[in-house]
């Protein structure tokens, strides 16, 4: 089966030029020049060409942080790895990358498995794995070995989340020096969740229940302190660090003046940092409940900041932290308390084109976008250059993007298993029209053709290319 | 004419993967998985196929400061283009931009249509200009518009050379003023030459005469002083900037603080600051006048320094400022007084060999040697996608690159017109195979099998894209 | 003559308590504890007792800054020796530092003679001198060191006025290593003139005319980068240097960048810059032209920095920079071309009140008033111990303050020469009740007791105390 | 009583001058100046006088950080109250500042009174205390507040030592607001105590037993770690910190740039890390022992950035962590596994002489001697002005320091209850020949003429004047 790709501008995380795509089976197997003899033959020789003409070609994202069926606070998160894989088909991402979780007192390589169990058939796009380790310990060390020859070769640790996920600096300095030798990379939730808590304690007592006091409490001074502690560690152990959902200035801070000594330590941030703040989380009555997510949305004035450290390089990626609550029936836990409020935002159907309209405001470059919502998660977690590029030999993972319309988005038409958005009634511009996965179109001119069970587990390696 | 280069591994700015390249007459039409049918079809309809199993493909290098007859201080640079394009093809390089200088009272276009008159109908490879001004006055800032126009969209000033170039920061306001409005990219020697002349009076007033003196009069301080001022500059006049030649953490840091805040602001660093020291010119007797060169080298413990700066992305380019000037009946002029001694050094043959070092002992990575050796230049100064990478439509310019060979670098086997080499002995790895330009392959198995006049003037754009 | 003053709190820059002060002739001899046989003894002996219950009593204030009759641009400024420091009584300031000016092509000790008549038997108090480098040549810089031996011991260079006070890179290098030879103290008007001519140049070009546009073709940033050129140069020259009249948040870093080197670097800050803003130059009509100072009035963010800067002791001297125009018959030679508006305010009466606001609202301490306004600027410029201290030995100069009382500062009853006040209307609390010069009491209870002529020459020594 | 103390130079954090001073009983009445009529009669009137020519009269020493009679690791400090005030005599030190300890699970305020009897009856000069909280609950934030009401204002938590002082940053949080309200202030040990255990495990594992492991275990990074935590908790809790024995420039960073943005931040460092290093602790056989301290002597390195932060005002102290133990019966605790160790050293008799080296090596100013030894640490645990300095109704607490004086450092001379000195052979400039405690002379031309009992208990406020 061959697909030419035929008239559009392919755009890869170095450049864009007017190009022709063939695809044959699951591979892209050549890049060519419209105007050339070769274009022409090969062209001819296809089963079908696709014409995209005034049309970005570009890689197929990646959603390298998305929690599918995630138990939290006594509910669980409202995608399923099939509804979720097949919005992520909707929004143009090819690949996610979910977390599995170690139960705490189980085994790592229990908790993949399981996390296999819940994918395994279900999923409309790749997946791979990164593993939560909720106890360091002798055991799940070890276990970090196999799982690395498993392909799940990124490890999550909490500095947040006492009692739940917390792992303290002792922990983590062994996870790391693990991680130092085998090759593995951690990712770090960078938050002092001790601290917090003595915040949050005081803010119950004095009877403060709303929404915004899940921001009000956890100040980003807090996050700024984890993130400079995390890379402290991982300076000692000789290891690289990888920042979860960087949300405000003082993180930012930390890494960029560890990257510029030369440390290596990556940054990713979220669409809901970039576009949502504070003032979301404020709404009146409970509709802030919508907007709790940890760490918080902050106050405005660190947007700003997040997109100049994307166009910077010092933030790498662009993940979601997809982790969905519906508001009626699971946010309304916290309805009395704001510590009850499950949290986490729906975002993975609507990243590629929220971060989309940096390019259209000129905040990041059209090669950026497409560098920090794919190549970049690609090279990081050892997919590249299998995954996160328009190139021969790659997966012919591809979104043919409208550069020009418009659309909005809407809890009525998005397809995530929630019954709001966060971004309701945002009209924007850029339109994900067709989108192929191995290969194969899942999204025809905006209708959904794939199939349930089409994504594959992708195993990640090591030794990933940091920048 | 096809030519088929097939089963080496192509490395661009973003990575390296198995491919093959198809080039029709003068450009790159097709790259290919190797073991598709589009390829084994493209390949059998070639007039030609290279088997490059084991080497890397990369883009032909960009040489991006050259000066080719250059008239300094009562003599002349010694390579001319004739030699000197063709020493660059030897060294993998298929494109220089050299800088056409205004004379004193003259005019900019004047001096553009003299470079042109230098260099036409004589060079090996594909050449573009750069303009130096030397009056900054309304003519000359007139003139700017038409040489961006030209094709000539860089100019640099010099903040160094008092009564020679040197540009006063009025001068320099004005001039980036008119390269905000213009498009046009001002390029800046970095050292403040007022301080250094008072220093140099004082080391020729007590009688000081030797080489090393060049160094010593010329302390790393002070160009760390000029870039940080050029930078003040820059930000004022809404321009970008790109700092020439980068040869100390001092000047380095002025870039990264900048970098860090988001103004644009670009770096490059030259071989004989990665690898040359003010050891060298410290060398006993005369020997040290053939490390002279301005900015001077310095203490051995910046080279580190300016590596993690290519490894960070805080500098960008690495160009030669190839200025040869012949040990015996130029270097001489200078043998009673440092003063005198021409400014310059041979490396534009060596450049590609050099960088590529720094892979090999792991400073850099693979793709990021492509990067700052050839696609940046090509970004930076507006060439791109035309030149600096290996994609559908751009000039076949390209480098077949064996990565394990080993080579000794010496005056008596290089192609500058230059009877000393800075690099004498040095055995490296690396060697470069075949070179490619516009189609034509002008080395073949490691001999010159180009022509006088192939090579020509390519325009620059402007509007260039900046990280 | 013996004075014993009862009963107050003395405050040193090191801190407060209830301490007795003996005077005999014209020096302190005694500190004494209020409650002692001792205190009682020598209270009982006094020829005078002054009961100050309930006031500080601080040593006499110390202006680094002033410019008596200072010709500029066309005019002269408008207090005379005579006036001015009768002003400066009123003001509880006790020692002026006056800058002698090098005519162009003149010599600095014939300037210094020429101070010295317009001074003689004129002033209301003490008196030093810092002499201004027109041109800087051999014979200057050897002249420093006869003024060295004179007691003029600070010398001051201008980056700014090209054509008129200017001295460039090379010139400030030369001196600053005669000042590292001979211990003298360069200070330094820090901006960068030659870039701002360029844009006074081009404002001009547009008509614009206003005095608002004296602030708006001087941005802060060319204040910050001549600071920080200034900072470099004095480095490699390893001589301290004293930058004036910081007005903004860019100079400040560079100043606290250094200190934190643990460079020698001090800054010196104004009241207009702590109190007015550019808002002030922006006043409707030509009332702007009160407000034309250079450095100009910046945006009003700046002064929280600058409060910082004292509180941090990264600002070390708050002195005035007093040059009066008369708005009437001297400002409105600028009325239609704002370049023509002569530069400098008037202050020196108003200066430790306005610095003890800042007491008030808590942004320094009481005994860092004292440390700004009169300590430190006797320790730098080697008038300590004999000046800026209340300790026995020192110089009889002290003020009795009354820190509750309030007043509003007027044009209509001040004492400068000018026929406006910056601050008409403020209302403020503390006021001055008693001044003493050298023992004798010049401000009785708020009214004038002093006499022409009564104010000495205090000659400066060199190896001052920097901090 | 009238003691007058004649011809010297008295030195106060302000300068220094030459005075005499008068002494009524236990208070300074007078300080005058020598060629005074004031002078005179006082002097005539005095008991005795006390000729002190050539001398500097400087105010006594206070020891901010001393730990007498400390249960540590199954044995105990070896000075008692006894001997151990009684050796800072010796040393010129008139105030100590000791740490009264809660037992785990017990009181603050039993702890203060079990240190009151401890100190009760038996000491030479006067002394304060600390308090060290071990559990932070409601209880102990509560007696808080009656300490301070008793003038115990200063509070230690430690970062380090899991298991037995150990605070976690949610108890920090607590505490520090707890203070922020009622105005003490938390003194910091600082460093990462949770990840340095999991090093020294892992050096355990390896058998690494010797006294260098104590040091190669607990790395800077850890130390500059926490210190840019609990500066960060404190800016959340609004209140200042005083960060304890300060050893490396990762930790002075941390102050550095707190205290550039104006944070209350105070920085205490001990002789120790001024001139011991790494290499002794590396001492052949057990020898290193006698070096273990926490945190642990680091490389020589440190020491310029550590003389730096004092000379900057960015360590505000220098205290001495005097907390002994014999190298014979309590250092070989150890022998076998460097974690038995007891952890402390003996210096509090050496502080004032080794802290003058520096005035003697130019690192330091004589003032800045003063204000480290003496007067910072009365002004910041609210002593001054009745401790600290040299000034009219101070306590007569001083010190006659011959400048020129040689002397060698050795256990066989010294008072302190140990066997042996870090300093032993050493020769210095500089030497105690007078003490004063409130008016009674304690050491008369270096013999201990005090009386066991003198010393009085003397109580700290809050509001302390903080830099």
């Amino acid at each position: 089966m061959r697909t030419f790709i035929k008239g559009g501008t392919v755009v890869t995380s170095e450049g864009a030029a007017p190009s022709d795509v063939l695809i044959e089976d699951e591979r892209i197997v050549a890049v060519l020049a419209p105007d050339s003899d070769a274009a022409r033959s090969l062209g001819a020789g296809a089963d079908r060409v696709l014409e995209v003409a005034g049309k970005y070609v570009i890689p197929g994202g990646i959603d390298a942080h998305t929690h599918m069926e995630m138990p939290f606070g006594g509910t669980t998160s409202a995608d399923t790895f099939e509804t979720g894989t097949r919005a992520a088909a909707w929004g143009g991402t090819t690949t996610v990358i979910d977390f599995a979780i170690q139960a705490k007192g189980g085994s790592l390589c229990s908790a993949v498995d399981e996390w296999h169990a819940k994918a395994d058939g279900l999923c409309a796009v790749d997946y791979a794995f990164h593993c939560i380790i909720s106890d360091v310990n002798e055991t799940t060390l070890k276990e970090m070995d196999s799982l690395v020859e498993q392909g799940v070769t990124s490890f999550k640790l909490f500095m947040a989340y006492p009692g739940v996920f917390y792992a303290n600096d002792g922990d983590i300095l062994r996870t790391m020096r693990t991680a130092a030798r085998n090759g593995a990379l951690v990712m770090m939730h960078a938050e002092n969740g001790i601290a917090i808590d003595a915040i949050v304690e005081a803010a119950v007592a004095k009877g403060q229940s709303e929404p915004i006091f899940h921001g009000l409490t956890r100040p980003s001074e807090l996050e700024g302190e984890a993130a400079h502690r995390a890379i402290v560690l991982a300076g000692i152990a000789g290891a690289p660090v990888y920042i979860v959902h960087v949300s405000c200035s003082e993180a930012l801070a930390a890494i960029v003046e560890a990257r510029d000594r030369g440390q290596k330590v990556l940054g990713e941030t979220c669409p809901q940092y970039l576009f949502l703040s504070e003032d979301d989380l404020a709404r009146p009555g409970f509709e802030g409940a919508k907007y709790v997510c940890t760490p918080p949305l902050r106050p405005a004035r660190h947007q700003a900041e997040l997109w100049r450290g994307l166009r910077n390089d010092d933030l790498s990626v662009v993940a979601t932290d997809h982790c969905p609550f519906r508001y009626v029936g699971q946010k309304d836990l916290g309805v009395d308390d704001f510590t009850k409020i499950p949290n986490g935002l729906p975002s993975l159907e609507n990243r590629m084109d929220l971060v989309y309209q940096g390019v259209v405001s000129g905040e990041i470059s059209l090669d950026r976008w497409v560098e920090v919502t794919s190549t970049n998660p690609a090279k990081i977690f050892g997919l590249y250059p299998r995954k996160g590029t328009i190139a021969p030999g790659a997966d012919a993972d591809l979104v043919v993007y409208n550069p020009t319309a418009t659309q909005t988005i809407s809890a009525a038409t998005h397809h995530m298993a929630v019954d709001y958005s966060c971004y309701e009634g945002k009209t924007i511009t850029g339109h994900i029209d067709d989108v192929f996965s191995r290969g194969r179109q899942i999204i025809t001119a905006g209708t959904y053709t794939g199939e349930q069970g089409h994504g594959r587990f992708v195993p990640c390696r090591v030794g990933q290319q940091l920048h």
